[in-house]
């Protein structure tokens, strides 16, 4: 008799409004590697919104967003495990990021950066491995693969730990491939958003000097004095990014807008690259006049290794770093997004998934 | 009394026509530090005819172009050498290179990669540590700091050797930075030029799979019978593209035409860079996704430092490399410029300067 999946209730958007409403499905039958997991919190990411709304032309609907999903060491919240699970036990405590599978035999998984898998799993709207979508962390309940299942240090909050399974992964991992990660260099953060709040965490932890670099005034202030950054530029006065010029060892560029990076690639010094970890829809204007005489580049990432997002979980744990969150229960998530759309959060929406509903039996099947 | 500079004859341009004759002029005076040598081979690059017909607007008329000057063992090439030179016997094996001086003090030269300094001395077009205007190879004599004079192997011929100086580091230099120099990797050259089969040879050298891309299906044979590249990529053949996506460890793109760099970021493995070297004169479109999903990015390159230089000097030695030529005489360079400029030359013209003309007596000043 063919065994049946968990029963899970999520909330998915069914058409491009990206509107999210109650859907209940199932979770795939574990396996022996796999553990099954309670979701406690899940953080809203900008990739959320784009898949909700099929902005990138690929979404699969009834489509369950959320892939910063952090859950604590209760007896009962890593509900289930497989036979062949030696690495987890009942109760650990766990996080789940931007992607639950890889094929593990080709050149990225082979050489350790399996987020650039070309048969990466991606937690929400992919195709697992039972060939089924992915449905992603706005849900009860989820069923991973032992190897996609990452480690939150005990001292991190889990609300505050959430994003950083995607967004803390997205700006730690090109901050260590780019040696912006030591004392005495210098770090420019383009954008002040979820992305960047956490680049100038992770930087001041390493001890660099942090510049916000930003068009709006506005953010001088929240920059220095909530943040913490060293120093403001404002993109938008010639004279200041004139003043900057050649200064930066590297810039991590967050802002999903179009902008011009000629002016960003003047403040770095020779050979820095500015890392593009969001997705303007328009072309970037790139001159070989502004890259060529400095030795200087451009260079996309995307998320990090299942390696590089575990040192990166360790590093905040060993510093303290967190997401500045705003916690909202799950029926709050369609004014989140909204908001997140207008940039009206400080940093990060996560959603209290465990505590916006009622308490479900999760039995194994 | 003041000393005199030693009186020189060059080739110079007057004005935007680029045309070059002849020009008298005086080389500084020789300083402590500095060496004297006789020019026997220049090649001649593109940037010569760029800044001969002042295509950067930079160009400071009148202008002695070549920066690819090589000279040999024979006593009195090497013709004077300062009280303070150490490095450098009389007759020793020389060669000069896109730079005679830099700062010395600042990032990019503390850091070992001078040729990104911002005051960098070129050797043409420059301005001079005498603040006279720097006069290139295309002349009989040079005056040179001991720092910024290379060593080339015995075992080279000089006028193959002489692009070595300039195209042939500003191959091997990005090779070495980006890790494209090792068996097992898979290298792409797009365009097939003096800088091209440059790549080509280094590339086999470094023993990895060289492919040759190009948009012009007559370049397949060259690339693959005369040059020994493994495989040739038609790049305006959408099904051979496809076919080669995600293969290449890494790009070097020597074309200066503007052209399409997504179809070559495809190309590439994940995380794998295009290297530019070349300058169009349009910006390039570069969109997001074409980086961000596979970590991949472009980076440019501006000739090498001197210890890159000198170590691309060495390894060309030690495996036989130099560039395909055609030597001519200097009354043949306007004719030379012209064939270059519709890429009539396999694969580097270089003037036998000193076979050109009557020699002089070249005496201490």
């Amino acid at each position: 008799m063919e065994k049946e999946g968990l029963p899970a209730l999520g909330w998915a958007a069914r058409d491009t409004s990206g509107h999210l409403s109650p859907y209940s499905f199932s979770r795939r039958v574990q396996e022996d590697d796999d553990v099954t997991i309670k979701v406690l919190f899940c953080g809203i990411c900008h990739t959320d919104l784009h898949i909700a709304k099929n902005d990138w032309g690929n979404t699969l609907y009834p489509v369950v967003p959320g892939h910063e999903i952090t859950t604590k060491r209760l007896v009962g919240v890593v509900t289930d495990i497989g036979r062949g699970v030696d690495g987890f036990k009942i109760g650990e405590t766990v996080g789940v990021g931007y992607f639950v599978g890889s094929c593990r035999t080709r050149i990225s998984c082979s050489k350790g950066y399996e987020n650039y898998c070309a048969k990466l799993e991606i937690t929400s709207n992919g195709v697992g491995r039972d060939g089924e979508n992915t449905r992603g962390g706005f849900s009860d309940v989820l069923v991973v693969n032992q190897d996609y299942v990452l480690r939150v240090p005990d001292t991190l909050p889990m609300d505050g730990a959430a994003p950083l399974l995607c967004a803390g992964v997205t700006m730690y991992t090109p901050m260590m491939r780019h040696g912006l990660n030591a004392p005495g260099k210098h770090l420019g953060v383009v954008g002040l958003g979820g992305l960047g709040h956490l680049a100038i965490k992770f930087g001041k932890a390493f001890g660099m000097t942090v510049t916000v670099i930003s068009s709006s005034p506005a953010k001088r202030q929240e920059a220095l004095d909530r943040l913490g950054a060293d120093a403001f530029l404002l993109s938008s006065d010639p004279e200041e990014m004139k003043a900057a010029a050649g200064t930066m060892d590297g810039i991590i560029d967050t802002v999903s807008a179009g902008h011009p990076i000629v002016p960003l690639l003047d403040v770095l010094s020779p050979m820095g690259q500015i890392v593009l970890v969001g997705g303007p829809s328009e072309p970037l204007e790139l001159p070989a006049y502004a890259i060529v005489p400095g030795g200087k580049g451009i260079v996309g990432n995307l998320v990090g290794s299942i390696r590089d997002c575990q040192a990166m979980l360790d590093f905040a744990g060993k510093h303290g770093i967190t997401a500045d969150v705003e916690v909202v229960k799950m029926d709050y998530v369609n004014t989140a997004v909204q908001r997140l759309q207008r940039n009206d959060v400080r940093y990060r929406f996560v959603i209290d998934v465990a505590g916006s509903q009622p308490p479900r039996r999760l039995s194994r099947v």
